[in-house]
C-alpha cells in the first residue's frame, strides 16, 4: 500500500510552473554590477539610462510631491492619462500606465499567455519580455535577426505558422539600435495574423528620426504600443511606462493590475516630464551628438558603429561573442559599464549608451586600453 | 462540415481565466472618489493613510534622490534590505521588497496558487488578497469573524480540511482593528498544517501595543510576514512593502518579479524612514491620541468604538450594513471620506483613519449632521 499523500508535505508548495523557472535574471542591475566591481563607475553607459537627466521641471515636481507621499497615488492615474491622451491624440481609455514597460509586458503576457501558448519574438530581442513569457509558461518561437535588423516578414510568418498569441517587435530595436520606417511597421500591423496581438515596443522612439513612428488607429485591436519615461525623458528610476491600445484591451489590465501600484511622486514626475517637451527636444539633440561621438571613438579604435535610431550605439568588434565579452569585462575592469547583445551573431558587438561628455571622455580613454588588454588576453593562451 | 478554426479569430485572445475575471476593483481610490464627489475632501480619513506624514528625513531623502531618477533603482534593493535585515535581526536573504504589500501578495499568490488551488481567508478580510487569489484562479474558502476578530482556530481547521496552499491572517486586523496577542499568533504558526503557508499581514503592527508582534524563527518555511512603509511610516504613495520569510521562499520571488520595479526615490525614501525611528515613535503617540479622540467623537453621537490596535477605528453604528452605507454616503456628501467593512455583520461599522486634529475636527462637525441625514433618510420611506 502506498500513501495517497506524504505525511509531511514540503512547504510552501510552489506551482509546478514557478518551481521549474530558472533562477537566472534578465539583467544584473548597474548598481549590483558596481557593488561586484567594488568601485564607483567612471562611466555608467550600459543600461541605456539617460545621463542627460530628467527635466528640471520633473525634478521640481517630484520634490513638491515628496511631502504628499503619505497619500496613495491616484489609482486611476487620471491626470497623467489625460495628459498622455492629449499628447497622442487618443482618449484616456486608450492608455494604461504601469511600472515601466517591464511591468506592462508582465501584465500583458499574463492576460494572454496560458501554459503552452505560442509567442513569437526575435532571437536576441529584449530578454525581459522572454522572461515574462517563460514566467507564465508560454512557448517562445524565435526568429533570427536579418542583417542586424528585426525581420518583419519572418516574424509575421512565424506568428502565422505557430498561431502566436503575441508577437513582440521593438522599433527602434534594442540591443542593435537599428530600425524600420513607419511605412514598414504600418504594413506589418496590417499583416498581423488574426488572433495575434502585436506588441510594438517603442521605448527608444524618442531618439529616432521622424518617419519612424507609425500612424496607428488607436482602436486597432491587433496592436498595443509601449512607451516609457525611462529613456529620453531620463526617468528610469521612476518606473513609469505606458501602453496605447484599443479600449477593450486597455480595460482588461484593470482586472489584474496592482491598482495602487503607481506612486504619487512617480505620477507627478512623469506628468511634469511630459509637459516639458522642450527638454525632451534638447535631450534628443544631446543624444544625436553623443551617438556621433561614440561612433567616432569607436572608429578611432577600428570598431564599426552600427547606424542607430536609439539612445545607444552597437559597436561591431569585427570579432565574435567571446571577444566582445572580454572587451566588456576589460572595460568594467577600468570602471566603464557597458553591455552587449546576448545572442550570435549580434553578440560580436558591444552596446554603449548615449551620455554626456564626462562619461564619454572616460570611455574614450579606456577603450583603446581595454582593446589592448583583450589582445593580450587572446594571445596569452597560445604562449603556454 | 465544421471549420476547425474560425476564419477570423477575435483579437486579442485573453486566457480563459483572465477573460472571466470580474471588472470590479478591490477599492475605488481616494482620488477617484474625490473626483466623483467634485470637491476636495475636508477629511481624507478613509484609506488609512497617515495624515501625520512621513519623516521629514524621508522627505529630504526623496528630494535628494529626485535628480538621480535617471538611474534605475538598485535591482537588488541592497541598502534597504541590509537595513531592514539589521532592524529585524535577520539576513538580507530573508527579505523581499515589493510594490507595497499589495504587490507582494500578488507575487506570492502567483508563486503558489494554480487554478483550482484552495486558499483560506476570513469573510470580510482584505479584499486585495482575495482579488489576487481570484486573479490566479484559486478557490477561496472563507471563515467568519468571531466577535469581530479573525478566528485562528477556525482558520487553521479550514486550512487543514481544504488542504489550503495559503492561509491569510492579518494582525492587527483590517478592517476591524481588533488583534490577537503574540502568544496566540505564535501558537497559530506552530499549528499551521504542513503544506500550508501562512501569510501574516502586519501592515498595522506599528500601531499595536507591545506583545502583539510574535517572535518568528526567520527560517520557518510555514509563514511569511508582511510589513509596509504605507501606514505608520506615512509613505503610502511611495509603494514600498516587504516580506520576511525563509530564504528558500524569498529567493523564489526573484524568478517572477519585475527586477527593476523598485524605483530610486522609493528606495531612498523608505531607507531614510526606517532610519528615523524617533519619527515612527512620535507618530505612534499621535495615532494613539487620534484613536481616543475618534472614540470620543463617536461616543458623543451614540456610536461605539471597537478597541483598535491599528491606525484606524471601527465605529459600530448599532444598525446594519444599509445604515452604515448611508452614513458613509452622508459623510461623503459633507466631504468626509471614510470607508466601511464589506461583509456582514462587520458592515454595521464605519472605519475611520487616525488623523491630525484638522481632519478630525471636520469629522466631529460632520458626524452628528450625517447621522441626522441618515435618520431622515430612514424615516422618509415610512412617511410616504
Amino acid at each position: 500500500m502506498s500513501l495517497a499523500y506524504p505525511c509531511r508535505m514540503k512547504t510552501p508548495r510552489f506551482t509546478p510552473l514557478v518551481a521549474d523557472l530558472p533562477a537566472t535574471v534578465p539583467f544584473v542591475g548597474p548598481d549590483a554590477q558596481m557593488r561586484a566591481n567594488g568601485r564607483p563607475f567612471r562611466a555608467r553607459i550600459g543600461a541605456n539610462e539617460s545621463g542627460f537627466g530628467p527635466s528640471p521641471k520633473a525634478v521640481e515636481a517630484m520634490r513638491r510631491a515628496a511631502p504628499e507621499s503619505w497619500m496613495y497615488g491616484d489609482s486611476e492615474c487620471y491626470d497623467l492619462r489625460a495628459a498622455l491622451a492629449e499628447h497622442h491624440g487618443v482618449t484616456p481609455a486608450h492608455i494604461i500606465i504601469g511600472e515601466g514597460i517591464d511591468g506592462l509586458l508582465g501584465m500583458l503576457v499574463r492576460m494572454l499567455v496560458a501554459p503552452g501558448d505560442p509567442v513569437v519574438t526575435s532571437d536576441g530581442a529584449y530578454p525581459t519580455f522572454s522572461y515574462h513569457v517563460a514566467g507564465y509558461g508560454g512557448v517562445l518561437h524565435k526568429v533570427p535577426y536579418r542583417d542586424d535588423h528585426e525581420d518583419p516578414g519572418a516574424l509575421l510568418a512565424r506568428a502565422d505558422e505557430t498561431g502566436a498569441k503575441l508577437l513582440y517587435f521593438c522599433n527602434p530595436d534594442n540591443p542593435m539600435g537599428t530600425w524600420h520606417s513607419a511605412r514598414v511597421v504600418e504594413r506589418m500591423i496590417k499583416a498581423v495574423p488574426h488572433g495575434t496581438l502585436m506588441v510594438l515596443d517603442e521605448a527608444y522612439i524618442d531618439a529616432s528620426p521622424s518617419g519612424t513612428a507609425p500612424e496607428i488607429d488607436p482602436d486597432n485591436p491587433h496592436v498595443i504600443r509601449m512607451r516609457t519615461f525611462s529613456k529620453l525623458y531620463g526617468l528610469a528610476g521612476l518606473r513609469v511606462g505606458y501602453g496605447i491600445g484599443s479600449p477593450d484591451l486597455i480595460a482588461m489590465f484593470d482586472r489584474i493590475r496592482n491598482h495602487f501600484g503607481m506612486g504619487r511622486v512617480a505620477q507627478a514626475g512623469a506628468l511634469a516630464a511630459l509637459q516639458d517637451q522642450a527638454w525632451l527636444q534638447s535631450v534628443q539633440g544631446d543624444v544625436a551628438r553623443a551617438r556621433a561621438r561614440i561612433a567616432q571613438i569607436a572608429a578611432d579604435c577600428g570598431l564599426y558603429a552600427l547606424p542607430s535610431a536609439a539612445s545607444f550605439v552597437a559597436l561591431d568588434t569585427g570579432r565574435d561573442g567571446d571577444f566582445a565579452r572580454r572587451l566588456v569585462d576589460a572595460l568594467m575592469a577600468r570602471d566603464i559599464f557597458v553591455r552587449m547583445p546576448f545572442v550570435a551573431p549580434q553578440d560580436r558587438c558591444i552596446r554603449v549608451s548615449a551620455a554626456p561628455d564626462g562619461p564619454l571622455d572616460a570611455f574614450e580613454t579606456a577603450l583603446p586600453k581595454a582593446l589592448a588588454d583583450c589582445a593580450h588576453a587572446t594571445k596569452a593562451p597560445q604562449k603556454t
